[in-house]
């Protein structure tokens, strides 16, 4: 297991195509929620839970119904990139051993959440950031992570019972993978390139394109 | 330097207090904001940038205004919790070495951003996936970092020039420390405690508060 934090950042990928489907141990999949659970968070409001799905029934909901959002995906596509789109898998939802589903409850920590008054999405931010930890923590384990983003959020509510108010924030298959890709699918299938850094950065102020 | 992912995860804190004002490389901090742009993102769109604010001015503006909306939040408390609040330290902002300003677009890679037509704010959830890669990196380095959230967005995007459309998402205080913390400080100051991971995971399906 190599976990040196800069491997695993550079390594870790975002995973459709290479789930093996074996089994993720009791004591690693407790490392990987513990890792999420220890993130940041604003006014230490730990805003999120984790629904860790392994039926295989609601995973084959799922992704029927990620299956029709791809489609609808397609449809705003023309030409070339309907064409590249063709070829790029979207989601391991089946071929995984498991998924996380990463919710995010506005009310924990009410009435003052220290650090929220002035921008309410500060706790939408909270649940990202234990969900790269998760995604960190399961690379280091030699686990795959994929991100499903392909589906409307009340549909997946309903499915696994989030009451009203609280908002699924991401469903993550998890699971072996025979390997990780150098190279983001995205980047391999010609749909989008890495941005150079440097373009990233700004000194002091917002540097304008023009210059 | 002790770059253990787990660790540098459970290491990891939310800093004000402890900046020591001494310099930060060039090569260290081109590591970490490396790091933090091999965060993975929607569609691959790489959606953030990053501004390095050293100015002792802006900063110092900037402080002003943290400190009034610090004003703000303490006059919606009461009681003890208003005696909590004012023990309470906010930001490090004039004592760290320099700040990190993450903003996201989200106009980059469109017109279509796969994984986001059905959830918008999937492409502000990849600035918060950055952010945290940068967090970590800064922790293995024996760098402090303090996300200053008391803020109003239009006002920093008017200090920064940062253009209509673009959304700062975290102002992130950075800079060696004394040293971290291991209780982070909302728990030491008996703000909020931690969470138990177990109420935090639930099998198959949302488990009702009252089972």
């Amino acid at each position: 297991m190599n976990t040196d934090l800069y491997d695993v950042i550079h390594r870790r990928r975002d995973v459709r195509g290479q789930f093996t489907g074996a089994p993720v141990p009791d004591d690693t999949l407790h490392r990987i929620l513990a890792a999420a659970h220890a993130a940041p968070s604003v006014g230490y409001s730990q805003p999120w839970d984790f629904i860790v799905v392994r039926d295989p029934e609601t995973r084959h909901r799922f992704h029927e119904h990620v299956s029709a959002e791809r489609d609808t995906f397609a449809r705003t596509l023309t030409g070339e990139a309907a064409e590249r789109f063709a070829r790029i898998k979207i989601d391991g939802v089946r071929e995984s051993t498991l998924s996380i589903v990463v919710t995010y409850d506005p009310t924990r920590g009410e009435p003052a959440v220290l650090g929220r008054h002035a921008i309410a999405d500060t706790g939408l931010y909270s649940a990202c950031l234990a969900i790269e930890n998760l995604w960190l923590a399961a690379t280091a384990e030699g686990l795959g992570v994929g991100w499903v983003s392909f589906y409307r959020e009340p549909w997946l509510a309903e499915l696994l019972g989030i009451p009203a108010g609280i908002r699924p924030i991401a469903w993550l298959c998890v699971g072996p993978v025979t390997h990780l890709e150098k190279v983001p699918d995205l980047a391999r299938h010609g749909w989008r390139q890495k941005r150079p850094l440097a373009e990233a950065i700004h000194a002091e102020r917002w540097r304008p394109a023009a210059d």
